[in-house]
């Protein structure tokens, strides 16, 4: 199953992608529920399953304008150095646990929307990245347990401003600007992406493959990233974990590549569909 | 003006201290506002000191539970190594920015409130900080008119996991355990505290002077601060950047002082009262 936050006659909504459109899912369920994290938080995922079978689409992609997948997180935990060959291209030691920082939400947009290169900066990068979202909340979550925790996966662009992000040894101001976290196009849920290590992931520049991997090369692995978060803090639903990007960044390349207004990026993950923003300048 | 957030009665509100106890400000002000934040974003703070002069308390300070300043910040800005005898005993390079790491909401604790060592630590580790409480949100604000977008001010114990903090290059996971962030009491407005750089700031533990240092001190000023968040994310009524520590943290004592249970940690800062905290184990 296939979900989507969108606006839609300037209400926000949410709704399931099925053959010719959307099913809205927007308070239709008897529970006064309008989102994704609040159909979680509800436990609905499996009721909105059965829900949409059969039911014929309310309307069709164009009447809907996508947000970020989960357009509020509480909390959005992105992981550094997940991939060996980004490790070592960005020359950062081989460390026992994984690299936390976080961004803030008001920095996403949705698919298709632009994504925004700051004006004090000359050094926007793109990082492709596959988002966990969280489905049922928890501490401590065991490594056994933790992909029940899972309520689905999505594409992230983890757009990065390389200068702020090493103006000391803490990456978050590199890391949050407005408009530089890309998040979509739609979630799917855990079940039907079954085992997510066999998705490769690719990132493009104006069509030039510029990253391409598959899950199963993170270094942590998404159940032991799971655990290890809950550990420090609370997990709920909608929380977004975005788990790493892999070799291949802008600015470790000979010469470094930078996003510039009116370039395309693209996030393409197997089975989560193809993320898709162009670049402006603020 | 010294304003609280408390619950009464099973119910969040806020207030203003005065001689005798608390003028009960939550919805008093024909404008449903019920917490100090809500008053910040409708720019109520000058009306609250009207509105307080010659009031008697509605209640005494007993009959309150007091919460952290603001509950429920969206952004908890910390800056690392912002005082020079701090940076030293840390052997952290000299930079040019400010370091900035964040800590999440629910991390927080009230005065009087428990501190709580992680199970999975033995190094559990105070910092005494001023908290700097945005009153008037911003982008791209300047040093010049930083002050004016500040609230208040108040006392903040940025509990620190020492080896969580050092477990990679980024902070993160040793800066946001829950119950490890202390703010309280209240929040002394920016006109009462006047010139912020003339105030003391003394850090205790078990009565013992641990931390010792004037405001005056911060290699990154407040207004400089400000300044430089507000270019990477924008800054709402409510956002809290708490502005670093002084030297004397226990991890770089000869031997290692770390908080246990049964201790009490206490920060001071000239007019913003003392925030005082028992330890104990989670």
């Amino acid at each position: 199953m296939r979900l989507i936050s969108f606006t839609r006659l300037g209400d926000i909504g949410f709704g399931a992608l099925v053959d010719g459109g959307v099913v809205d899912l927007t308070n239709q369920l008897d529970y006064g529920v309008d989102t994704i994290k609040g159909a979680m938080e509800s436990d609905l995922l499996e009721f909105i399953e059965d829900y949409i079978e059969d039911r014929p689409p309310n309307f069709s992609m164009s009447d809907v304008t996508l947000l970020p997948v989960i357009p509020n997180p509480t909390k959005i935990i992105c992981i550094g150095l997940n991939y060996e060959n980004h490790r070592k291209e960005t020359q950062r030691p081989d460390v026992a646990y994984p690299t936390i920082f976080v961004r803030y939400a008001d920095s996403q947009v949705a698919h298709g929307q632009a994504l925004i290169k700051p004006k004090s900066t000359e050094r926007f990068d793109y990082e492709g990245e596959m988002a966990v979202i969280i489905g049922q909340g928890g501490r401590n979550i065991s490594e056994e347990s933790a992909l029940s925790h899972v309520g689905g996966y999505a594409c992230y662009n983890d757009g990065s401003v390389r200068d702020w992000q090493r103006h000391t040894s803490q990456f978050t101001p590199g890391k949050t600007f407005p408009g530089t976290g890309a998040f979509g196009p739609y979630m799917v849920t855990r079940e039907e992406v079954g085992d997510y290590t066999k998705l490769p992931i690719q990132t493009r520049l104006n069509g030039e493959v510029m990253q391409d991997a598959t899950l199963s090369d993170l270094i942590f692995p998404i159940p032991r990233l799971i655990s290890y978060v809950s550990q420090f803090t609370p997990l709920a639903p909608g929380d977004v974990i975005v788990s790493g990007t892999p070799g291949g960044v802008g600015d470790k390349r000979e010469p470094p590549v930078y996003m510039v207004p009116g370039d395309l990026v693209e996030v393409e993950i197997g089975m989560l569909g193809i993320l898709a923003n162009p670049v402006i300048g603020e």
